[in-house]
């Protein structure tokens, strides 16, 4: 492909990345799908049905239609096999992270593949680990991680994909939907 | 629209979404468009047919055909009036930049508004003043920032979107071709 094919190509498909973009303006206040992960977040929200949480703010990522906050964390498992957390992770972070469950959604590039809610009590051998680690040294972890393989063994799956990958509604805290595609 | 219309939506468009990270991946290497600004990078390298460099690798961000090496920075003007450059600058990382031309994106949202390129004398004030700050603090400067009003005003304009908003090829270091849709 030339330079000029590719910049025609570009052209034919960036009209639905403008419909994308505004569908992810609309329905989830996320300002830039190729930021941080936008247009992934918008996937995991629409799945869940979290509503997105301003990152400004001093609470967690997403709240569900009860109220309950939950963190949310994404991985690609072409690039990596853990969950980043946090770049200064202290005591007070480590408090913030006891109080709400754990969302984590598990990509392969761009696809959606499965998705896991993991309690408080599911996390608890991290957050004692990172606690010694945290009293020990007396400084702030730089982003300890949470590994893929603990997750799928541990937590609960609330979303696994569809043979055609599309995606389907599994509210939080409901059971796991059987596979189909609507 | 209800949650279950959104992801009606979101599987319509991801198809196109897809397509474009395939176009991403095979012409630019860009693994994933959700990320680093990703998506937004593709439009820049195939607009002035820059070749994206690996970014673990020591030297700078893109690379032309006669093997010139370009810093790219990209802005929203939506989110900021001003482009970030490195939260650890300090003397290594000046005489870095001060070796190559700098090629400025500026983008309203996701929409490409404008291409600058500005050469080392341009940035020259910045070097200095940075310098300055560095020699003065002994401490590596925090993502100094530069404007885009700066830019607009001293750099040499490579590209202008079209009234459709629609791409075309503008190779650094030729002169802007006149507006128009192709």
């Amino acid at each position: 492909m030339t330079n000029e094919e590719a910049i025609s190509e570009l052209n034919r498909l960036f009209p639905y990345i403008r419909e994308y973009q505004k569908l992810a303006r609309e329905v989830a206040h996320i300002q830039d799908i190729f930021q941080d992960n936008g247009g992934k977040l918008l996937q995991v929200l629409l799945v869940t049905a979290l509503k997105n949480l301003d990152k400004s703010r001093e609470g967690n990522d997403a709240v569900d239609a009860n109220g309950n906050e939950y963190e949310l964390k994404s991985v690609n498992i072409q690039l990596t096999k853990s969950f980043s957390t946090h770049h200064h992770l202290n005591q007070a972070i480590i408090e913030k992270y006891r109080k709400v469950d754990w969302v984590f959604a598990i990509y392969d590039d761009i696809e959606l593949l499965e998705i896991y809610l993991l309690k408080p009590k599911m996390l608890e051998p991290y957050y004692q680990k990172w606690e010694r680690q945290y009293n020990e040294t007396g400084k702030a972890l730089n982003n300890p991680k949470i590994q893929v393989k603990y997750v799928r063994q541990n937590g609960i799956k609330i979303f696994t994909h569809t043979d055609d990958f599309k995606l389907y509604q599994s509210v939080i805290n409901e059971p796991l939907k059987p596979t189909s595609s609507n």
